[in-house]
């Protein structure tokens, strides 16, 4: 709560963020944004609406809490739109807003420069590693 | 260790990474580079060479620990070279390699988004905060 006042209180000066400020509101969004599941869930979006189970399934290894909570940030931060339709099974759909597609897109081109770049991470973390100069030594 | 075996292993096969597999090392880069220390060390590094002090000026509210942390896993991921001058008080200097640099490109989009769209995610945050629904309606 006292967060959520500090936000709106340096909203009405606000003209932009310094996320190099210690106590800018940017390094919230920033958080959620850049967390693995806020990454995943936002490129998995890009793809068009899913529901939920969709959405978890997609996302390898995510506990049903912590993509709750992703999704609550998210939805909180105007990045994602929630439906939930009146039926039973409860039917709840998830949406990128024109500024969660935005923002998808940047953590998008993330994603890919990692998965594009990571045979030479890899190695890199290959010849770094102090086993691997011994076994090269021996 | 096991980790890095793991990988080591996995780079031997691999052509590209995937973020959304659970078992793929791009998961641990994705970790670093979007930490919220990560983001900022990199967009640091942009302006040029730092040392590790200015570095820390620079990004505010980082401890040494945390700085120190996150140096050393863009190391070994071949983003950061480290040079340290034999003198006293010692002399450490930080560097992006030319991998780095164009990690420090992709954060530094998101970055920027963030900073430039800050206004508008607070504004979604007081709409959607329950307070400032009811202090509407009073």
């Amino acid at each position: 709560m006292a967060d959520t006042d500090r936000s709106i209180y340096l909203a009405e000066r606000l003209q932009r963020g310094d996320v190099f400020a210690r106590d800018c509101p940017s390094r919230g969004v920033m958080k959620h944004m850049t967390s693995s599941w806020g990454v995943l869930t936002l490129v998995a979006l890009q793809a068009g609406t899913l529901r939920f189970s969709a959405l978890r399934r997609r996302i390898g290894g995510v506990s049903e809490r912590m993509l709750s909570q992703t999704l609550q940030c998210f939805e909180a931060d105007g990045l994602i739109d929630r439906r939930s339709f009146p039926v039973v099974p409860p039917h709840v759909e998830y949406t990128l807003t024109p500024l969660g597609e935005e923002a998808a897109e940047k953590v998008a081109g993330l994603a890919d420069w990692i998965e594009d770049r990571l045979p030479q991470i890899l190695a890199a973390r290959r010849d770094s590693a102090p086993d691997a100069a011994s076994a090269a030594g021996a």
